[in-house]
């Protein structure tokens, strides 16, 4: 038995951290999570893990510790340095250099979903594929890349920005990123409830069982199961903005297998589904056959990412 | 000096064979090219190929030889098989087995766009850089990715099939490859040419100096360079294509640059003006600064490409 044999998985979502501790071999002994502390530009995040692993984890020696792999939401440098976390109220920061400092551990930097990605390819639906792609849809869109089992970060870690490939050049709304016409814009849970209200008030007297108060994209998969006429266009909406892009994916970097995860993947097969049927009509016929699953390890995908992150 | 010095390149394309011997550490010591014979679906093809080497290079002993590197215009998978390469006349067919069986030396098979990547990051203009994507842009499109300094060529060899990419949904025309609003239709130099010819007949008493004879992308260039309003407007079209699809390419892999190669490439900065402004349009803003630049090695990118494969 190697002398270190602990790593930690660390994922700074915008309103929960997720903290887990793995055995070096890939089991997950013990998962927390704790509300994200977003006042003060996020001045606290970093801080409140310190406290929280010294709280939780202090009866572990040091150096069985191989170190701590924390994701965040956003892109990531080379460095460790984000180049602003909207939902975290992050500026540019060196978050592995303060981390580091804080934790006095080796300390590990990514952007969530490509922790997700390798978290899947680890323990979960990726297992035995090295080439991995994986599209996280919740309130937004994330991706991950993982090339020959490693992590493939990009220039400014930009790779695997697949919810804001441009799909649409007549948009006229603006994405939250400045552009206009990104997948997020049709294909994430909040664009999902706003086509819905948007059609809702558009179309008068519409015989839909969607009401706008409480729409969630939950709602909205739930009616389309029903057959309901308006859920089923929205759900036709996601799947072409996702099919479209997960068509760029695979004729861009050809992964052995494509991953979906977040919040909307709960829907299960209905979205893989929608996804499918519009991912075969765009994608070069030599990638018809990708094989495009659910993740299976949900919302602990990125704490298992950022372990075998330090692992490696 | 190492034992084996020299390197093969061959790059096979649809007019020429080009054949490149090159000494281990980078240096091309001698070129020749030939036409392509593609009677009888391609069969000569190879043959021809050993024909040439042993009646070219069948000085240099067999053992100072490290190998050769091939390039063929089509996917290619880890086995050294395509899947048909239209240009040639060739369905499925392995490369690999059956050079190596004509010339007993090893030999390594790759996709043409893969190796003209790979040959620029060698000796061209991608040096000093570890992550590149190069699309060529000729007849048709294509593209070569490579990360972490060596080829990805992803499942079924297809990567960097960047003149497939879906760009518009409402395309009624098929491309070659049987989809619809392909980069390719749009931004290739066949596809420049057609759109001319279709514009100068739909318009009737259309002020050009384009004439449809004898009309081709170079004239189409020369002609937007006099300010020719119908040929500005076709070099428009394809930077938005283009634009497009290398925006794409950055939001997915984020490459340290992007490299343009092939026929078009040779009309220089205008190209690279028209795609310049559409990819910062369009692509995700960590990305906005990634260089584009020319390709330097022209039309040997392949064969470079070639020989580095089979080197490493």
């Amino acid at each position: 038995m190697r002398e270190k044999c602990y790593a930690i998985g660390v994922d700074i979502g915008g309103t929960n951290i997720k903290i887990g501790l793995f055995l070096a071999e890939g089991r997950l002994l013990s998962k927390w999570e704790f509300p994200t502390d977003i006042s003060d530009s996020g001045v606290n995040i970093l801080p409140s893990i310190r406290e929280f692993i010294s709280l939780n984890l202090g009866a572990i020696e040091k150096d069985k510790i191989i170190g701590i792999g924390v994701g965040v939401p956003g892109p990531v440098d080379f460095n460790g340095t984000v180049f602003g976390c909207v939902n975290l109220g992050w500026g540019e920061k060196n978050i592995k250099e303060e981390l580091t400092n804080l934790l006095k551990l080796p300390v590990k930097v990514e952007n969530d979903a490509n922790l997700a990605a390798l978290g899947e390819m680890w323990q979960g639906a990726g297992k035995d594929y090295k080439n991995l792609a994986l599209i996280t849809i919740g309130t937004g869109i994330g991706g991950g890349i993982v090339a020959n089992g490693k992590i493939l970060s990009g220039r400014n870690g930009g790779s695997g920005e697949i919810g804001h490939l441009t799909i649409r050049i007549d948009e006229k709304e603006l994405c939250s990123c400045g552009k206009t016409g990104c997948v997020e814009q049709y294909g994430s849970a909040t664009a999902m409830v706003k086509i819905a209200k948007d059609r809702i008030e558009k179309i008068d007297g519409i015989k839909t069982d969607l009401f706008a108060e409480g729409l969630t994209a939950k709602t909205i998969f739930e009616e389309a199961k029903k057959r309901d006429l308006l859920a089923l266009e929205i759900v036709e909406e996601m799947g072409k903005a996702i099919g479209m892009a997960l068509s760029h994916v695979a004729g861009i970097f050809a992964p052995d297998i494509i991953l979906v995860g977040g919040g909307v993947a709960k829907a299960g097969t209905i979205v893989i589904d929608a996804i499918q049927k519009y991912y075969e009509k765009y994608v070069f016929y030599v990638a018809k056959d990708t094989p495009i699953k659910l993740g299976s390890l949900g919302n602990d995908a990125g704490i298992y990412g950022g372990a075998k992150m330090i692992i490696d």
